[in-house]
């Protein structure tokens, strides 16, 4: 039977949603590994529109999580709210703000920050059912929101990103983008991927190591 | 010196845009081959919005090629109008349906097709000078229209599709998405990628091979 991850995206744009390069990599790597995947995300608001070619929030413009992932997902993609943890074999959630915008509301509210139920919900059944979880880029600042204190993480080496961290209960190591922090007790792999990453082929390197110990954990 | 490819997008998501696997495993492929890349696209409208889950229009909804395109290139984009042949050593385009709406009206106009000017006077520099292009998927479909007539490409083996690129004036060769066609004469490299593939492995390894030729080229 071939392993099925659930891929949790959160928009499709590194500004405002999932970073591209590192969902397709995951996506990829998960398949080049033999297993399969769903991509899901929450049906809600993104938190605002991002302007790619200048940063700036788009005020005009509204656009919905679960509609722009279906884009990282050539239209394969389910709501989050109605995925059955039973289905899968291991949680992935790459990165890009959408992680701290949508999925959670980190990037806004810091040590403060709450997670989206839904997620919330999925990733302590996956958690509890003794499935591994993989977090890429700034996905892992949502650590201590889904696993509690004490779990071990890395978000690279930003020292303000590692302190809210900490702060909220979880533990931060630091990592190079090719590199993979494991917690043995938690069942969670993370990866700095674009925190640190200076080009696609830095960023796989340390997604693929993720990905492969994610499908070994299963 | 390191060669620099010019890759041409022309929005992100597969039913109005660029292909996001497609363009991302290009921009993979020329890096992991020891070249670099310029992301560009034209500064127009969207032929319109669809939806991804559904694949309906989104009639109140208007977006920017280059604007929407700067998500798959983390906002490193220049505007095709301003970009350079000269800075460039080879041109390729990813496909998605966004090269048959908005880098041309092939979706709509099928063998009555016209290409964007600013794309057509790149191209043409391009190829004048003798550099290799690379064209994926659907993109192939602007050969006649890039080219002239007589250039050989492949979209796979849709017979439709052919038959429109042959009354166009090109000749169309049957081919599996795993190979490239290449027309020595014209310069010109093409693979079906996702006009056939049925995961991202299978996009991967025709897409590997056609950059890998196109790096060959120049």
């Amino acid at each position: 039977m071939m392993k099925k991850v659930a891929v949790v995206l959160s928009g499709c744009g590194v500004y405002d949603g999932s970073e591209i390069y590192e969902s397709v990599l995951t996506l990829l790597a998960i398949e080049q590994g033999g297993a399969r995947y769903q991509c899901m995300a929450p049906n809600i608001e993104q938190m605002h529109v991002i302007d790619h070619r200048n940063g700036e929030v788009m005020a005009d413009q509204q656009r919905n999580v679960l509609t722009e992932a279906a884009r990282l997902a050539r239209g394969e993609i389910i709501d989050l709210a109605t995925a059955n943890p039973a289905d899968y074999d291991a949680l992935i959630i790459p990165g890009g703000f959408g992680a701290a915008k949508n999925l959670s509301d980190f990037a806004v509210a810091g040590a403060a920050a709450k997670v989206n139920p839904d997620l919330l919900a999925f990733t302590q059944a996956i958690h509890a059912s003794g499935k591994p979880v993989g977090l890429i880029c700034i996905a892992p600042a949502m650590t201590p929101l889904l696993f509690g204190e004490g779990a071990t993480c890395t978000i690279g080496n930003d020292q303000e990103t590692a302190a809210a961290i900490e702060a909220m209960g979880g533990q931060h190591q630091d990592c190079d983008c090719s590199d993979i922090v494991f917690d043995e007790k938690f069942n969670l792999v993370t990866t700095p991927a674009y925190m640190l990453a200076g080009s696609i082929s830095e960023a796989a390197s340390g997604i693929n190591k993720l990905v492969n110990k994610v499908l070994q954990l299963c």
